[in-house]
């Protein structure tokens, strides 16, 4: 929280200080406050809307220290490594993971934590844990994180997949990529950097990351071994989970699924193999003609995640890449076998989740989540879309959002996002944001078909801002303040505008809001609620009135009861 | 198709001619060309993209000539009247309806026209629109349209609304309103222009028009009494309709559902009435303590809109608002209504849809779909959306075509799109191209649930020109070529990288794409196609190498069987 003086203290040089503050993202989302619940010691964050009514709503808050007006952001030093100051529970015979705890009955500070954040019972949180059904991604040595959950019983979550570029030229510019997706509400962040300074940007990206961070360790060890995956090793790809591990990653996707057997079995697809790691796995399993390493040294990768609390993200290697592949023998053999594997960890106190497709038109959505959970022990599912149509390159953020929030609807628990540039080139700024956006509109879609307790809250507030022309509170309430706010502005910017009871669709003379504003008003005076009161209104104003009717015009009027019978 | 010299003949003034070929846009979209086929003595256009390795794809295309390369466009003129030369089947009893044809077991030339542009026999063209689960609106007097069909055995069809602004300046400039939505896929164009030159801007539109052009005709009453509800009368009304029946409107929207004892039911919702025409309907019942004159006069209305083949869209002016207000009483007791007046009107031998909602969070919208079906005939629904969420004000294309995807897979036959500056602004050129490519997706991604006999085509070509990286062919089946093109081109711009077998996704040493194209090689050579195969590969292949797999780094082979006994 620091001083000018410590400010000036932590920095090993002006000229590095003025370029990082520039390039790091700071300060409050337009319209809203860091707020802080104070739970048993912890302090939770939210994002508090302050609105011109005199009310306000507080809203899951994934942005960290970032947007605290009052933090002092130092991206050489890192965030507050805050979670080492809290009480660690002892070890459940010898395994020391929010799964063997939550078992055992134990709750973690990371549990009280999760529970003040989603609103809820911390016992739904330990009991989600236990059977498995939900993950805490925490690894022990990223103490810098703010601790959330991934499960069907709580809101959806949204991953944003960052990577860095061949040449990474600061610190600042690194981290700004997870800042930014933060910012806008990615919950949990991949970094799929390849490359040279693969090591040291993830360790920046790490030490500066408020929430959970995961990898596909099988880039860094392809890295390794030049591109060529029949060079790969367990070895080489065990000492690189361990060195990943120790920077603190939260969760890995490991394709341990993709056994030799099936790997033929994508011969005859439209598009073959897709997924990177799928398809490195698939590679060396037919060069050398012998099982995945990462399938035979499973049990080995399990006792190394145990140690760390590491979160195992099964991939779906043999995932489709097409609307005609979905849902195929391929990508189900593989799913049985991520629930064997399933099984295997969770007897290592290790936490699980199950990695799903891709590509899947909306009629075989369903099936996927069915299954997952029948096979896999009802771990939480974590899905790549699923694109629901492959006609519309420059648009799959929009194609995969139906996906999305129609798999998460069914139980998906995590949406890895996508973005405007996908199968076309690397995300920019702008693609990160709105791919972000688009998630959070297909995650919170699905929160509300869930009924998810808090939900609709924000829903109901910016509906009733709308009609009530609070313009401000109706942008400050939305996912993107600022581009709302850009919009409105194009056709009217004047600050009049803001309170107006109307915008420029209909201008004016003429507004729905405010005609139905005149209703609601003639209701209240005339005392109207239910169908009964109308019925009696209607009738005693009949009888006052039927001459009166007669001339104003020839308006014939038809009592209710025969011109509507089915009334 | 004309010569320069008649081209010249037909200008008034050179002036306005080169104003005119500048404002609206025409020429093929990239990569395509227009095809005709020919049926029947008729010339159903297509949408042909020819691919580089020699094969073809084509696609349904909501264009009209604008897109044909060897036609000649003249806003001044209009449109060829293309359907005036066909031959009209004798009236019904004096009813010359699609309908009433239909019923008698009349084939039209529009319903041979549909069925050649659908792919489908013309005896389920036929009978659809005799049991009224289809309409083919085709004003007789709007003989320029390309006839098409909307109804739920059918392709999903994309509405785009248009409107004038205040000041209109050209007839082409209001003309490339109706040009740029139908050239990205509008299936319909709805004109809700107000304001003074509401009159001739309709005409410049409806000579101009290749699809059918839909109005709100209350809109106009309006105008004509100074914006005022309660100053309208069925005279005013009537006369209107008329006026628009005689320049060609194909469909209209009718708010005839809104009793006055429904409208206080509204008054306790979050967001009151946001439909316009609700709300004109609303207050002029409040006013006036009377039922609706759209109610009262029905019939009259129906004898009107038979007489030129009008087709009614019942509008849902209870719509909701807001996730709070979905499927509410209000909204269900109008839907009832328009049941009611459903089987009235086709007993006019007037077609009918049914507009639908609006807002509805994801778990709500499947029963609008049942109700409608079960109280409206199955009469074909129309939808607006609906948005799945309300907190994204900036992105409801998004929001909507979650929702709207949904909704056409449980039956919607068309959905009336949403633009990104829905509740903030006028949207531009570009909010109409984005609305409409988003709601294509949210068509097609439905049709494709439906198992609609042609959408996977399309999915399908792409998929094979992605993974075989054939771009330019990708680009040029996608919804927007254009813009396909133009994201790859950010980072990869030169010629080359369209043949290249890679994106800047993962660069030229490591593509997964590549990666399986290797499997299939190797899948192929070794008669790889059944798990049988494989299990006799994996076997013979063992027995064979075992020796060299241990020697190879003691790597453990777990015999399969073992190692995942669930297969």
């Amino acid at each position: 929280m620091g001083t000018p003086v410590s400010e000036k203290a932590v920095t090993a040089s002006e000229k590095n200080v003025a370029a990082s503050e520039k390039a790091v993202t700071t300060g409050p989302i337009e319209g809203s406050v860091k707020h802080y619940l104070q739970v048993d010691g912890l302090r939770v964050p939210q994002r508090r809307v302050n609105l011109t009514n005199g009310e306000h709503l507080d809203l899951y808050d994934t942005s960290g220290p970032y947007t605290d007006a009052a933090a002092v952001i130092d991206v050489e030093r890192g965030l507050s490594a805050t979670r080492d100051e809290w009480r660690r529970p002892e070890p459940i015979d010898g395994v020391a993971t929010q799964l063997a705890w939550a078992r055992a009955g134990v709750v973690t500070p990371e549990m009280t934590y999760i529970a003040a954040r989603e609103g809820v019972d911390v016992e739904l949180v330990r009991s989600e844990v236990a059977a498995g059904r939900a993950v805490i991604p925490v690894n022990h040595r990223h103490p810098e994180s703010e601790p959330m959950i991934i499960g069907k019983a709580f809101a959806v979550k949204v991953n944003a997949n960052i990577g860095n570029s061949a040449v990474t030229s600061s610190i600042a510019e690194e981290v700004e990529k997870m800042v930014w997706a933060t910012r806008w509400g990615a919950d949990t962040i991949m970094d799929l950097s390849t490359g040279k300074d693969i090591h040291a940007t993830r360790e920046w990206i790490m030490r500066n990351s408020p929430v959970p961070v995961g990898t596909v360790p099988i880039y860094q060890a392809l890295e390794k071994v030049n591109g060529d995956p029949t060079a790969l090793t367990w070895e080489i790809y065990r000492d690189t989970v361990i060195e990943q591990a120790e920077q603190g990653v939260d969760y890995m996707t490991v394709h341990a699924g993709v056994l030799l057997r099936y790997v033929p079995l994508t011969a005859k697809r439209v598009t073959g193999i897709v997924s990177r790691g799928g398809s490195i796995m698939a590679a060396w399993c037919l060069a050398h003609h012998t099982e995945s390493f990462l399938y035979t040294h499973f049990d080995d990768l399990c006792e190394i995640l145990a140690r760390y609390d590491i979160t195992f993200s099964l991939g779906d290697g043999l995932r489709p890449g097409s609307i005609a592949d979905a849902n195929d023998e391929a990508q189900f053999a593989e799913l049985r076998t991520l629930g064997e594997l399933t099984t295997r960890a969770k007897s290592y106190g290790v936490q699980v989740m199950i990695e799903g497709p891709g590509h899947v038109p909306m009629h075989k959505i369903v099936e996927n989540v069915q299954l997952e959970e029948q096979w896999c022990e009802e771990a939480p599912f974590y899905t790549l879309g699923p694109l629901a149509t492959d006609i519309a390159p420059a648009y799959d953020h929009i194609t995969s959002a139906i996906g999305a929030a129609m798999i998460a609807q069914a139980g998906t628990a995590m949406l890895c996002y996508v973005t405007p540039k996908e199968h076309l080139g690397l995300p920019n700024r702008d693609d990160v944001k709105v791919g972000v956006i688009t998630y959070k509109i297909a995650a919170h879609a699905a929160d509300l078909a869930k009924c998810h307790p808090r939900a609709q809250e924000r829903d109901d507030a910016l509906s009733r801002a709308r009609f009530e022309f609070r313009w401000t509170d109706q942008f400050n309430l939305a996912l993107d303040p600022d581009t709302a706010r850009e919009y409105h502005d194009e056709t009217m910017p004047a600050e009049p505008a803001k309170t107006a009871h109307f915008c420029s669709m209909c201008g004016p003379k003429f507004c729905s809001m405010r005609i139905s504003a005149d209703v609601r008003a003639y209701a209240e005076e005339n005392d109207l609620v239910t169908a009964e009161d109308i019925d009696r209104k209607i009738a005693e104003e009949m009888a006052a009135k039927s001459e009166e009717f007669v001339a104003a015009g020839n308006h014939v009027y038809l009592p209710i009861s025969e011109a509507n019978p089915a009334q």
